[in-house]
């Protein structure tokens, strides 16, 4: 099963940091990868790939113009498109259902103005609470709870940073490239 | 118990959204309160009184100058400090700790840049994942833990606006003031 996170209406300048914490999330916490839509925006694209490279994978950054297309084309192939919205169905029995489900995934987060197609498009429009909220906080405690919280100790593959947990303080290890082999003959 | 979020280091400008979103979380995932530091920012606090105003409390919107004094005072008055950080100890372990205890919480979360006296004031450094993350994210996930999930069923008093939750599309109840009794007699 295959989760992508699809980021709806990105404005260059305004979104940037919420759509960058948008993709963190979405790497911390068990997605396969994110599907940034809007305005293109290459620093964040090279922001999340970096992180990718250096924290370690795999997590892939995607760029799709037409959204809308784009998840039409997911529906076709079969993913279940759910969508994370103040105004859907409670989370707890989605989250139950959505589950049991071997299906691939595309779990859509949008910004001030989600355009109405979207509602009908869903397979799920899911509530993280019904109160005005964050679609970072949302897109959070949708994924922790999908996966049970065993998303926080996935191992990310071919990492050069790795956080080593401590009670205080800061313990990072670092992989720094060695020096390739040039044939000294020593 | 009470619940305390502390968001340190608000930059004017730069932070106005991600500390916007901070606080929303805080709001809809059962915090009661929140405390902003940093930059003092009128129009943050306006946002978000004015969300508790409309949509239902208790929920109060502080600004403390200084965040140290602050934490020093609410140790000396028995609250345990958390701070949520990407170098701390695993979460699943701390929040069931933390849930058999009743004492009243702060739950800190940083900026970029956190003193460093801040890992060794805090009773516990808490991590929601060891990656990269957003602050809003990992302050969805620990409330969200911590809560069990009943916060997302909490009743808001005093609202004027209330979400309908749909499987498809937006139903939102609104009170509007009706208007007072002028004593006309009839």
């Amino acid at each position: 099963m295959k989760l992508t996170v699809l980021r709806l209406g990105h404005r260059v300048g305004r979104d940037i940091r919420i759509t960058t914490h948008v993709g963190l999330v979405a790497r911390a916490l068990g997605a396969d990868e994110i599907v940034l839509s809007g305005q293109y925006d290459k620093g964040i694209i090279n922001t999340l790939t970096d992180v990718a490279e250096r924290w370690g994978g795999p997590f892939r950054v995607h760029y799709e113009r037409n959204w809308l297309s784009f998840l039409k084309r997911k529906k076709e192939e079969g993913c279940e498109v759910i969508h994370l919205t103040v105004y859907g169905l409670p989370i707890g029995d989605a989250v139950r259902a959505l589950r049991r489900s071997k299906r691939d995934k595309v779990v859509v987060v949008g910004s001030e103005r989600v355009p109405s197609i979207l509602y009908g498009l869903a397979d799920w429009n899911v509530a993280v609470g019904s109160q005005p909220h964050s679609e970072v906080g949302a897109l959070a405690v949708f994924l922790d709870r999908f996966f049970k919280g065993g998303e926080l100790s996935k191992e990310f593959h071919g990492w050069m940073l790795k956080v080593v947990p401590q009670k205080r303080g800061k313990r990072v290890m670092k992989i720094t490239e060695t020096a390739s082999c040039r044939g000294s003959g020593k």
